[in-house]
């Protein structure tokens, strides 16, 4: 395994991709034939995400194509040198692979070692379910099974702060109704500008802030470099 | 149909249910044998949250019973002079709904006439789909779709403010991917501290705030104590 989990893109009032594009361009070794998987994107067509994503990362030399533009999805998957996932809608692009029947693809070649790169919804369905997901439920999936790349729920765009004089739960809260509900789960939360290197059995954190690993049991601190028990 | 949709329970900085116990009280006639649906409660038990509805509506003298506590429960509803159903998470509030079969009961004795008072999660039901909840998705229904008490989303705890210096989706931004997938619905955004009454084919706004109408083609603002046109 050669993951790549990201919390988010881009960071309040930075440009797209700023913080991360250098970790993700040096993270994939060979950059001959990266798959970008955009169906998270709602509301623009994907070879407008694609430019985007290309667009941030063409300091870089790197250059992503669009799956949606190939006839045969799954062998473009195989035959790619690393499989980039984009932020967006977590629900839309779940709903988008199962139509595609994708899921089983995905899983073996990165079981295989195929680098994978995702971001928000990229690295929540990197999770065994979407239910730590901050999306809104946009479309329906016909499950809420994901990937299942890593044996924990990633909460990503983590933070403790909350709307200013408004009602609702904090984002804390819903994880821990979360856990109320599956007692048996892990989540990881990741804040924003932080990532998991996943290589092997070995998982590290990144970040500028701490994260967090927050089981029924409790919530733990995870600081920057450290390796993640789970 | 005799519907009273709250926004939400509570007001930042405010006990339970203040700014709404007396707009709920008064719109039920009959409060003989009112029940109260809990199951959006998560991470306590249904009886505790009863009784924090009724101490919440005790100045009111009025009482409420636990749904969970009937053998016969669609027999319960049916019995009822009215139905209350409080908010939490939307998904495990529907997935126990569908679990005791009860939707279709709910449906009918509410087209019969039996008043509806719903807040927050419970007002999310009343919608043809529960994909406008803003709550996460920590268990999984059977299916997205929901009471279809009016023709229109709901999205209660409605806001235009973000978290300070966090990136993620807007409010505004989620809805409007929402009908980028579903270009033909409706949505109706109840800000905090509004509800919308609906008697027969009348739906009337009332908040302190304008609530909003957003579909495809754009924003409508609604004022209150103005007849919402859907």
């Amino acid at each position: 395994m050669n993951l790549l989990l990201l919390s988010n893109s881009t960071n309040y009032g930075e440009p797209y991709m700023q913080w991360c594009s250098s970790t993700i361009t040096s993270f994939v070794k060979d950059h001959s034939s990266i798959i970008f998987i955009p169906y998270a994107g709602v509301g623009f067509t994907y070879d407008e995400y694609t430019q985007k994503v290309n667009y941030a990362l063409s300091s870089f030399d790197v250059k992503v194509s669009n799956l949606d533009n190939f006839d045969d999805k799954a062998k473009a998957l195989k035959d790619s040198s690393a499989i980039f996932v984009g932020g967006g809608n977590t629900f839309h692009l779940l709903k988008m692979l199962q139509q595609f029947d994708l899921l089983e693809t995905i899983q073996k070649v990165v079981a295989n070692g195929k680098p994978y790169v995702g971001w928000s919804a990229g690295s929540n369905i990197a999770s065994p379910t979407i239910r730590t997901t901050n999306d809104m439920p946009i479309v329906e999936p016909k499950s809420f099974q994901s990937l299942s790349l890593v044996p924990f729920q990633i909460n990503p765009h983590y933070t403790e702060k909350s709307i200013p004089n408004h009602g609702g739960e904090s984002r804390l809260q819903r994880l821990r109704e979360f856990l109320a509900a599956n007692p048996h789960q892990k989540v990881i939360a990741l804040p924003e500008s932080s990532y998991l290197v996943c290589n092997g059995n070995q998982l590290i954190y990144n970040g500028r802030f701490d994260g967090k690993v927050i089981t029924s049991s409790g919530i733990k601190a995870i600081n920057d470099q450290s390796n993640v028990i789970f």
